[in-house]
């Protein structure tokens, strides 16, 4: 048994010693935090910790974290980082003037990235993504979600699938897998979306799970992308495959893809940029999370979703990347926090707690991850010397991540992916 | 005489033969740049630059650049990285409702800073200061402005702009230097603000010059900071000491502070987040620079400055990060790149022209900063492999600096500053 040893850190954040599986309403304010305190990991799991004055004399590995605050690390629920290619060609179309329909029209957005995944080859995507995955935990985030969703047909599904198996088998944090074939209804099923529907549930659903390849199934349920209906059609599929939902809705207009997420008992209902007081009674009664993109919206220049009405209402909030290539190209957690704190006006503590023990919620990890819990996976980092918690968000431009744990052990940093 | 080869580099950006000092108008969107190149330094130069296929065969050091970019390094124009203390308290009761005014009532904003630096020591300030200006050489600045502002009392003035004379002495990169004495009228003249004006005019600028402690003089020329009248006043009498105007302006409401900037000949009006057709006709008539500041706008929640129609008009235009504990707690010069594009729909090309050429133009320092060009300071930095220029800000959460190049030499990260 290896043991690492924590010590004169300024402030434990999401210290637990009662373990919770959510936080929501007023309680997202109360972030649970210890002054002047120790840490102690033993293997891979947080054993212990506790005030400066109780600290244990030895460990294997000593670090002095003075002036330094630890954090559980991020949990990243929404993100699309198996692509072949950035999209940057289509963000200067946008500065130039032009609408998404118009790009659209162009051959850009969602069917864009189609064309070049179908293209790709496994290796080469799963070396791209391999980056894009170490990049992010270089940023601090410690549990993450990946969708499919740019195959759009059997074959590239199953693709981007198993290449998220494969991040899956050389990544130190753990990797959800969501199926998103009805991203977007391909170009050549576009006078016949009926068909594509079908396709997915008699066809991708099947295949994905006699492959096991997904924990979730997710539908972009939008205006211009799957109505309702056609939403509740292959969510009812993915149950009978013991495929639980997870959606994009609300993210275009008010379209019912809230409401539409509840009736499939889905974990969580995600972007709602477009909520209302419909949505929100909706969300107080069920378990459905709701999880919130500012990426997107500040990328975008849409309207940030109301976190601080919903949280006002009692809602927990979840927040969350949605890193990929046409929306939001930034897989940084901690600008997230900062947008959720300057744009949507979260206080730091609510934004914390929402990108770490309902972060981890959202993808089902709570009881291992999320928090500074004795039992929990020793992912976390130690900050650089920092006045205060609140610091984290006001200074958005800073590097302020030091050190990187993960399993226990310091992370050196990328590996070569060869 | 040591030599550097950068060899095989994806694309040289701002690769300069004849030398410009200045970009505007429909220029700033023709990036010179050259790709499958080489770049030679000798000693702190740039030496020469050309394709591949005439690369020299041997140099004392060589950096393989493949699918890699070099840049000039960015030319930040316009901070405040001389403080006491961050201010993230300020920012968690803005998130809570608070109005700036209600902040400033309960002694909070610039005199909230002054009085917190006139009880700072030299030697702190200085500790601070250059652990700032050390992350912002790591963020990719090659070259930078820094003003007092934050003493408003003869003493403290003095002390702030000794640090920045001390900065100078130990840093890698050039440090212009402004007097602002009049950032705002401290709480104990606020019955007399002509008494202040005075002990600007009588006793801080004859013992600023005196010291030789500043480059440039500023006023905060806006609505409930200084008048037109009054900043004429003082910046006439910093003129009868050789002190060149540079500030603040328009950006709280159409003041005539633009107007009153060019009258006295500034190098440059800084903000303008209120900026309309009179302002722009008085630029185009002027050899003073517009310079603007997204991130306080980023973090304010205040209009950004009409950059696209400023630049549509024929103007240059200046970007700098305004690094301060109030309003722009940030000195990443890459997220104001990033910034320009998504919020003010500037071109990658014409942002990154605002960032180097033109920001080098804004602190006199265009004939040795701002461009690759042969003779320059060899003051640029290598990205991490990118696909293209517009990546850059597209991805803007991403860390996409590898190596720092300083006077010739590779810059190995911040120095002990004991």
């Amino acid at each position: 048994m290896s043991s690492l040893l924590i010590r004169n850190i300024k402030t434990i954040v999401q210290a637990e010693t009662s373990r919770r599986s959510l936080s929501k309403g007023a309680e997202m304010a109360q972030l649970p935090t210890l002054d002047n305190a120790f840490l102690l990991v033993k293997d891979d799991l947080i054993h212990s910790f506790g005030p400066m004055t109780d600290c244990p004399d030895t460990a294997d590995q000593t670090i002095d974290a003075s002036g330094r605050m630890v954090f559980p690390s991020w949990c990243d629920s929404h993100t699309h980082i198996v692509f072949a290619a950035s999209r940057e060609e289509e963000f200067v179309s946008r500065i130039r003037g032009l609408s998404y329909e118009e790009i659209a029209r162009q051959g850009g957005g969602i069917l864009n990235s189609a064309r070049r995944l179908q293209l790709a080859s496994e290796d080469q995507l799963f070396e791209d993504a391999w980056q894009r995955l170490q990049e992010v935990i270089g940023y601090g985030t410690g549990a993450i979600e990946i969708k499919s969703g740019y195959g759009l047909s059997l074959e590239s599904e199953l693709k981007m699938l198993r290449v998220i198996r494969r991040l899956r088998t050389v990544s130190p944090i753990p990797v959800k897998a969501t199926f998103l074939g009805a991203h977007a209804v391909p170009a050549a099923y576009k006078d016949k979306r009926a068909d594509y529907i079908a396709l997915i549930i008699n066809e991708m659903l099947p295949a994905v799970a006699e492959e096991k390849l997904a924990d979730y199934c997710d539908v972009f349920c939008d205006k211009g992308f799957f109505t309702v209906e056609e939403t509740a059609q292959i969510l009812q599929a993915a149950a009978q495959y013991g495929l639980k939902a997870k959606i994009h809705a609300n993210e275009l207009g008010y379209t019912g893809g809230v409401q539409a997420g509840i009736a499939a008992g889905a974990i969580s209902v995600d972007h709602l940029e477009y909520t209302g007081d419909a949505e929100i009674a909706a969300l107080l009664e069920s378990d459905t999370l709701p999880t919130l993109l500012p990426s997107c919206a500040f990328f975008l220049g849409i309207p940030y979703a109301p976190a601080r009405k919903m949280i006002d209402a009692g809602l927990p909030v979840v927040l969350a990347t949605d890193y990929n290539p046409g929306s939001s190209p930034s897989g940084r957690m901690s600008l997230v926090v900062a947008l959720a704190c300057i744009k949507m006006k979260m206080l730091p503590e609510e934004a914390i707690q929402a990108v770490t023990l309902n972060g981890a919620r959202a993808m089902e990890l709570e009881d291992r991850y999320g928090t500074i819990a004795p039992g929990k996976v020793a992912n976390l980092f130690i900050s650089k010397p920092i006045p205060s918690l609140a610091y984290l968000p006001y200074a958005f431009g800073s590097d302020l991540i030091e050190t990187i744990i993960l399993n226990g052990k310091v992370w050196n940093g990328p590996v070569s992916n060869k």
